[in-house]
């Protein structure tokens, strides 16, 4: 189909596979998808400390199937794959601290489990189009800004690494087994639906946490490191329009925001659109400078070439609806009793 | 120590540990170290369909020690890396074709062993200097000739997306952990002690072998596109330099040959240093094309800069050499019985 048009028709009817479906963006994807009249499978492992949360499809439970298993599991995967049209491939692990404490198990989800869902598509769907979430982490420390998807990759942590691998892999399925894949190497995403109950999946998710609840938030340094942020109805209309339109096939997209803000702006505006919390600098703790990047922005003007997309959500507006989400919906994001936290 | 000056006395006495150092290149680098007087721990798993042969290291087997032990299983590494000086990390699973048919296995060895060795190397040995066996593979198709350290990784087989993870875990560990490392992304490797048992570890290695048993060797499409080859003991050279010389710590190296040849002078030229064998060029078998790279050469110059590498062996004398070892040395190289022909 050409680019950009009647990509929200292409789904009405559409058998569609989310790994991570109960994530923050992979739910996202799921709630757009259910709009369109899409018949939704949601596979996620609800492993406890990521992002999966069953809250997170309230309003669409009733119209979106969900199988719990494990994305490293085949024979899961092998079963679940077929008859699916496309595949949004969300499920990994996204912490960069815990895949240098423990880059097994890292291997394991961002590697193994990507091999394991190709293989499946390869031998029991190979019709199928496969739109992979990868991340900006993987270009590491960037050597010019905005960073193009022909930067070189170069990650700084072993997640980093995994999801590149990981990445690759489509690519690979793609040009030789001609499972249609391609990856969005998405920036910083924020919104509602993401989780906030501990602070190692990004940095903006737990300062939206601190500024609700009305704490201190620490910035690292001075806080003029530069960023750019999507909105994540934004970053979940880019895998609908990549899985719709096979010109995505074998490529990868930056997926980032409208302009790049430093960290000190951001919670300046968080903290006036909040109404709450306050914020202090603070010297960089040294095991998150050894993996910190500096400055970083993309230039997302391929897939706005390529697919029609751009982000449109502007930040202040994107703040104000996910502290709003949160002030309504906190305690499934948030424990509130100690079995609770005991259970972190 | 500065560059490519003292770096052979550097290892006299030196505690050298060859993860792989019964196969191809890690026999090399081991004969090698034992003329400069280093202590050698050979690491090998001795995986019967990969590279190790105990006949590599006729002649210096009462000078180094065997360690029979997967580099897969942490335990084992965790107690041999300590009180080594340098580790030169050349273990590793080089089918393209076996990878793509079980991209598992590929991910055990490639990435999973590596972690081992450099979790290793962080918790009982962050002071060792580790030279990664890297693969001009990671680039992939190139976009531009010669390549250069700065071309984008783009592998066309799991095999290359593996070994990329494995690259990376290496930087990754020197830059965040401080353990000491580096890469040679090493080009089509030949000589003495290759694999010839089987076609399925590079195309130059089989030819060597056609040739010398007067078989007709088949050339792909019309023989044009062009490859560089290093020498076994250049390559050599290069991990020692490496290993030597903490201006390599962080850093990726081309490791290529002295000018391109296209496929067809090379078999011609093999056929006639080798006075045997003829060939032929037939059609791509499409599993093969499919993850062909074209026309493909290396920028060697950085590690000639760094470290005053640069490959010294004409291609006729290298090839000379390699056919005379392998006429003194075939049954050792080639199953001869039926029961060494069953084993395969």
């Amino acid at each position: 189909m050409s680019s950009g048009v009647d990509y929200r028709a292409f789904y009405r009817d559409r058998r569609v596979m989310i790994t991570g479906g109960l994530g923050f963006i992979g739910s996202t994807v799921a709630h757009q998808l259910v709009e369109l009249g899409a018949r939704v499978l949601i596979v996620d492992s609800l492993i406890p400390e990521y992002g999966g949360n069953l809250f997170n499809i309230a309003g669409i439970e009733d119209r979106v199937r969900v199988n719990i298993a494990d994305v490293r599991q085949s024979s899961s995967m092998n079963y679940l794959v077929r008859n699916q049209e496309v595949i949004f491939n969300l499920a990994g692990q996204v912490s960069h601290i815990d895949s240098m404490q423990d880059p097994y198990t890292d291997l394991e989800i961002n590697c193994r489990s990507q091999l394991s869902i190709l293989e499946a598509c390869r031998r029991y769907n190979p019709t199928v189009k496969v739109v992979f979430a990868g991340t900006r982490q993987v270009y590491g420390r960037p050597e010019s800004l905005p960073v193009t998807e022909q930067h070189l990759v170069k990650p700084t942590d072993v997640n980093g690494i995994n999801k590149a691998a990981g990445e690759y892999y489509h690519l690979v399925y793609n040009e030789v087994f001609g499972v249609r894949a391609c990856s969005l190497r998405l920036t910083n995403v924020y919104g509602p639906r993401q989780l906030i109950k501990h602070n190692r999946q990004g940095f903006i998710a737990w300062f939206i946490r601190l500024a609700l609840e009305d704490h201190e938030i620490q910035i690292y340094g001075d806080g003029t490191q530069l960023r750019d942020f999507v909105f994540v109805d934004d970053a979940a209309d880019a895998f609908l329009r990549a899985g719709a339109d096979d010109s995505s096939n074998g490529k990868v997209f930056n997926v980032g925001g409208l302009e790049p803000i430093s960290h000190r702006d951001l919670v300046e505006l968080l903290v006036s659109v909040a109404g709450t919390g306050r914020y202090r600098c603070v010297d960089w703790p040294p095991e998150k400078k050894a993996i910190d990047i500096g400055d970083f922005y993309t230039d997302s003007s391929l897939i706005h070439r390529t697919l029609g997309w751009r982000p449109v959500t502007l930040l202040g507006s994107g703040l104000a609806r996910t502290l709003d989400y949160y002030r309504a919906h906190l305690d499934h994001y948030v424990p509130t009793t100690a079995s609770q936290v005991a259970a972190l």
